[in-house]
């Protein structure tokens, strides 16, 4: 199949153009660069090495014996956007060209409208290219699990059956996206489902958990072919930081109790699941919903799995609890589905820990990185749109030990 | 109290800043006097002649004995909003200040991108410079029945008790608008609602119904005091273009069957409820949804009303239903709620024929003006994207005269 990856050059987008040349797809893409930047912007940079767009490209054909077409463009561009996909003809096309960061969206005002623009701007114009340049196009947009927030029911896949007051509808799910990066994505998602009713255009929407780890296979030992991997408060998620902070002997930064609980799951199981979704399309018409995660766990248990399987590879490092910069309930219920990509061949990596340990002895030899930066570990960004450093609350693994 | 009003020009603006100021409120606005920009695109003009910013002022001056600080600003421009606000320091702010037409949001990719881009980026400005410049204040804002569509159950006020698999919980009420302009209104909500959560601001959302009429009281006869009144097929809503077809003996224009329901309010119940909102404001960190309609009517219904009101008054017409340009469901349960504005004084006005009486009266004195327009009153804007005009598939009047 022809797939378009709108963010080609991102902590996915990268890893994807490779997993599905290596199945056989052919992969076009375009990314404007700016998550470079936005790290920059943090005062930090990827632990692991980030080559130029040409040292990819020579990368890639070296490893793929093919070119990839990725171009340096922008999405909020109609015209480039709608020239590309009529060029390209994609059968699917894979949208992960947004800015991912939900303290990034909180830090200002200015942060705030870009972040809000930029996705929801960007997205309306490929639903509108692709109306105009190719109408039987799939497009496979990556959502968040944090659309749903926390709400004390079980969460389904978008939709579900209602009762009330006496009469059933089968409605979309309640959204209670908790910052305006999530609610930038519940707004796609809006945009989405109208566009598939009013034109017939198809689409999946991916309700996507934490994503974490550092390879997939595709990419042998090719330093060039690595994605990045960030670990700045808002391009570093939790198992991912974790991870940076056991090879540099930080404590591990759990927010608050630490009992939010999250969908989590390994580059591998994102690329199996998006290859899935993209070799299973829906009908025209058809918007459908997956949440995909491999399983859900708090942020204390990932944090004590970190702890223990960087023990085992000689590793040993604290976990402090700091107050949370983030506004959020710690104690919830929380239990989402996740059949429709099982239904569909998914079958989830469990092992947490190996995956832990591949990480830790691929970012050991980029500990100098960490080691730079290693001041912007502790966050500031403030969900009451204030800059404040967390202090640490509770120093957890000393209490465990003791 | 102090009232800051978003659009102070518009349709509704405008006679809410006459309302407020003779309920003894203090008043100051924004307008970009974009809708009579937008009017004159769709080739259209307002049945009732809308005099100049300078005009309005100095009838405002003779008939209420004050100044209105009126200033031509955008609320996409975050200085100034934030600045005007710190300078009035408003109790309320009544955000009225959005691009209100679903067709006009449909046209192409460019009016759909302006649309959202226009109504999200100023109501997330609106929503940081309050959180600056007056966090007490109270944020009425304007969204629109629309937000909800047609669901097959009972539409509460915003949120509903769900029992799901066992367990409940009170969530926000799914939304599911039919427009791209539905939408913007849907992520505006959504964006308030967490503002209110995190930042402790305090809201109103007004799920407005379709509002119709020329005049309220406070206004007097000086023609300068007069609101808008449209009727091309951007910005005339139903009532208000069945009685601008009246005048000049065109079929009234029901698209389909004219079953669809909708709520529908006079002018002057729109008023009478934007003031017991504001006379009564939530608390802190509130956040709360107001249905605000008079009643439901089928479209049908409401032509029929129209007729026979015209009837009475001398005019004969005819309702003819075109091919509906738009996709919308027709046949539909349709139930929501009013509860809340009921519950704090508002008393709806039930006789529509009186006050479609009024206006076709008050239109009359401008039949060349909506003459001169005639070729618009048939839309052409078609929810799959497209321009073709409307035609006549039913002549309902005289097939039931016959």
């Amino acid at each position: 199949m022809r797939v378009f990856i709108a963010g080609i050059d991102g902590y996915l987008g990268w890893p994807l153009a490779q997993y599905l040349t290596a199945r056989g797809h052919e992969v076009a893409g375009v990314d404007l660069m700016l998550r470079r930047e936005w790290v920059a912007e943090m005062g930090s940079q990827s632990a692991i090495p980030v080559y130029t767009r040409e040292e990819r490209l020579d990368a890639f054909r070296e490893q793929y014996g093919k070119d990839l077409d990725f171009r340096v463009g922008d999405l909020c561009d109609y015209k480039f956007t709608r020239d590309f996909l009529a060029e390209f003809r994609p059968d699917a096309i894979v949208h992960l060209g947004q800015m991912p960061s939900a303290p990034y969206s909180m830090i200002d005002q200015a942060h705030c409208v870009f972040t809000q623009h930029n996705n929801v701007i960007s997205n309306l114009n490929l639903l509108w290219a692709m109306r105009e340049a190719c109408p039987e196009a799939h497009l496979l947009k990556l959502g968040t699990m944090g659309e749903y927030g926390t709400p004390n029911v079980d969460i389904p896949e978008g939709f579900f059956e209602v009762e009330y007051r006496g009469r059933k509808d089968y409605l979309p799910f309640p959204r209670q996206a908790g910052s305006f990066y999530h609610q930038s994505k519940v707004h796609d998602s809006n945009n989405t489902m109208l566009a598939c009713k009013i034109w017939k255009l198809r689409a999946t929407d991916v309700m996507q958990g934490v994503v974490f780890g550092t390879r997939i296979e595709a990419m042998g030992d090719d330093p060039r072919l690595r994605s990045r991997l960030d670990f700045d408060q808002c391009f570093g998620t939790a198992i991912n930081r974790f991870a940076c902070q056991v090879v540099i002997d930080h404590p591990l930064t759990v927010f608050g109790a630490g009992s939010q609980k999250r969908g989590f799951l390994p580059m591998r199981d994102s690329m199996q699941c998006m290859g899935l979704a993209i070799e299973n399309p829906p009908q025209a018409g058809e918007y459908r919903v997956f949440n995909q995660f491999e399983e859900t766990y708090t942020v204390v248990e990932l944090a004590d799995l970190t702890r223990e399987a960087a023990s085992e590879i000689g590793y040993e490092v604290e976990v402090y609890n700091y107050d949370n910069p983030r506004q959020e309930m710690e104690e919830h219920y929380y239990n989402p589905d996740r059949q429709h990509l099982i239904d569909l061949g998914y079958i989830p990596t469990h092992d947490v820990k190996s995956e832990v340990k591949i990480m830790i002895q691929d970012l050991a030899e980029h500990k100098e990185r960490i080691l730079e930066k290693r001041e912007i570990l502790v966050p500031d960004i403030r969900w009451d749109g204030t800059r404040r450093r967390s202090e640490v609350i509770n120093r957890r693994s000393e209490a465990v030990k003791s």
